[in-house]
């Protein structure tokens, strides 16, 4: 029996294990789709305090459902390791590992590095590899496949497959969920894609075949490239609005009539995350072996790099008409997290701006419900405080940074001297409240 | 009685008269709209020849029913005139007229300045007037209104109310058409608001009210500008995924499975039509009077701009690895209209690639189904050929420019030596294939 129709058995009789790699916000998420569907699942991570929370059925992702983890450590479908070598075990081993960027903007690809490495060292013959990081195109191909043949001595098609399957997750999301959220798979030859799809059956209700990895790399760079675009583009619409005397709000609110042909995309101080501030420099990255500008991206960015100084600005601007300067007043930031509702400060605008006013005198505060400490770039680290009347009457200036939905706009209104709302949740016109 | 219980009692008795300035691919379909809810409607245009085929019931506007016209006409609830000295019967003026902008891509305000200044010779007390034409904001405030005003010695607010409603036709949708398409509607003061919604409400069913005219055409410039930079970099994506072996069509339709956060737009020779390569530049033009650089507008205009020549260049590389020059090569172009299965060909990127061709000793002609000829920006006229084997035989290249559903993706293969197809209705590869 060849390799390939050996694993579509044991992928019939559910005798697969699966083995992601990386237990972050996509890779935790997945383990337990597939334990749920009956599939044992090995998790590995070399931070061992996610493996022994994990192990306890501690849930620490907030789209994961306490119970639901729980169940599956209970039931041994799932377990959580740092020893690598287990890898030996897997059919199938998913890669959902960090990709960020260096202080340079360049891609760090050590992460994808260290788990093909393990991979080269450990896998078995038959596994199906596949990466849901998000990179730049020809990663897949270039980068990965050198590095696990050379390891592992074994050949493509003959002994393994590899693949790219973008993750989706969009966190917060109540909608779309990794389940139900259609993904898209791209193999380097039609059994690595045959067994691939088997495979992700069990954890996703809708895949879409495409047909490279390269193809499916795109995927992920284009619609987050759409995004950041976008957010740039309404960036520098309000700026402008802003001189002009325009609501730049009302004008999105309007816009959004149209019933074709326009998606709403909202201003901010800056976009934050994972995935927008980081996928289209991969982009811009990979272009230039091919001697290529992207001028777009390249613009979208710079845009992007500004806004915090921008807002630090604003809030200058604002202390001013009060008669204060930056050096010595209090600012008290609400929201820290880089988008609503959720526990994620990672590349978040607000801390460069906390940055920015500390750098020039400023004394900073901040409450946030979902975080309660944050360490930024220049090293500051502050506890979130607690939101009393005393806190608000300290402040000179009250920044509102993420538009948590659980903020009292009125509270926050009635309460502060000075108002820079960086996210309109403030309705109200006022002489004290200063808007984006 | 003041003004504003007069017009509206008229309103609510149906007795007013409205009045459509510029008979165009917006004012036509506003005029019969009007007309069709019974209300009397006096249309104005300086094109003679356009007021005759109306007063003779000959619809030329494709998204106007031949019917609907003729009925209107024959009703006389529905006249049209080139003596603008009839303003003085109407109660509410609509501009509709053309905002081109000049070789030098700046606004042409000729035609605004022209309506606005015939307006104030006739205007009588008590009537609505609004601007539909796309514009930078602060057009209706600080361009319109001084020249109305000194022309007619009358005031806002006492004698006449100024409004601006940009229009959202959309040619060719079957979907959204003028009346069931939502309308922004700001206004110079309350008055001229709550009057101009009453007018309005003859013709469209849904209006959404802003606080002033600036914001109604911020909200008009955005909705294009969205269109303009997405398209921009898709068409840039595109022109590096022909570099990177990646097929750019797969890429958008993968990226369409992703269900929240995306919207799909598509690669071509370049944006056409009056509105999307035009509007942008109108923002960017009173940016400068703000200090205020539009880096994304500018970004996106540059890639627009120079796409004809890259369309040139892939010509160019398709006929050369048939050992061909452009020089003395027949070039056979499919479709000069700017968008799918409309007969409007204006600022359409296929007349520009046409007169490259043209420029380097390319022979050239052209099918279009729906529009039967052409003159190009340096002059050059083309009749439309038939769609003959004969003609695809003596064409060393054929390019696609425009999709309309009629064309036969199959027959233009099986006949072509040889295609460029800048719009992938061809979906088999093939070795005589060039895509974009």
């Amino acid at each position: 029996m060849n390799i390939k129709q050996s694993i579509l058995n044991k992928i019939h009789n559910k005798e697969i294990v699966v083995g992601i790699i990386g237990l972050g916000y996509v890779g935790l998420p997945l383990a337990v789709g597939f334990a749920e569907a009956g599939i044992k699942v090995i998790g590995f991570d070399k931070d061992p305090t996610k493996i022994d929370r994990i192990n306890d059925g501690k849930n620490y992702i907030k789209d994961v459902r306490d119970a639901a983890l729980k169940e599956v450590v209970e039931n041994v479908t799932f377990l959580a390791t740092v020893d690598f070598s287990q890898i030996k075990q897997c059919d199938a081993l998913l890669i959902c590992v960090p990709t960020p960027l260096d202080k340079f903007k360049k891609p760090n690809m050590d992460y994808i590095k260290s788990a093909c490495t393990e991979i080269g060292t450990y896998i078995k013959k038959g596994t199906f590899v596949s990466l849901e990081s998000t990179t730049y195109p020809t990663t897949t191909e270039d980068f990965m496949l050198p590095i696990i043949e050379k390891e592992s001595g074994f050949k493509h098609g003959d002994d393994f497959w590899l693949a790219y399957s973008p993750e989706r997750v969009d966190p917060g999301n109540k909608d779309f969920v990794t389940k139900n959220t259609p993904k898209v798979l791209g193999a380097l030859n039609k059994d690595g894609l045959e067994v691939g799809e088997a495979i992700y059956k069990f954890a996703i209700d809708n895949l879409h075949l495409v047909s490279s990895p390269r193809v499916a790399e795109m995927v992920k760079i284009l619609e987050n490239t759409y995004r950041l675009i976008n957010i740039s583009l309404i960036n520098e619409l309000a700026l402008l609005s802003g001189k002009m005397d325009i609501d730049i709000w009302e004008v999105i609110e309007a816009a959004k009539t149209k019933p074709f042909g326009f998606q709403a995309f909202y201003p901010g101080p800056g976009v934050g995350g994972h995935c927008i501030p980081l996928d289209p420099f991969y982009l811009e990255h990979i272009a230039k072996k091919f001697d290529f500008d992207l001028s777009m991206i390249h613009t979208a960015g710079h845009i992007n790099m500004r806004m915090p100084h921008y807002m630090y600005i604003k809030i200058a601007t604002a202390l001013n008409r009060h008669k204060k300067a930056v050096h010595g007043s209090r600012v008290l930031f609400l929201g820290v997290a880089y988008k609503p509702n959720i526990d994620d400060e990672r590349e978040s605008p607000a801390l460069e701006i906390i940055d920015k006013v500390i750098g020039k005198g400023g004394v900073v505060s901040y409450h946030d419900p979902y975080i309660p400490q944050i360490k930024t770039k220049e090293g500051n680290t502050f506890k979130s405080v607690d939101l009393t009347k005393g806190e608000f009457e300290k402040a000179d200036c009250v920044v509102i940074t993420t538009n948590h939905s659980i903020f009292d706009a009125d509270f926050i209104q009635k309460n502060s001297k000075l108002v820079v709302d960086m996210r309109n949740i403030i309705r109200e016109d006022s002489e004290n409240i200063y808007k984006l």
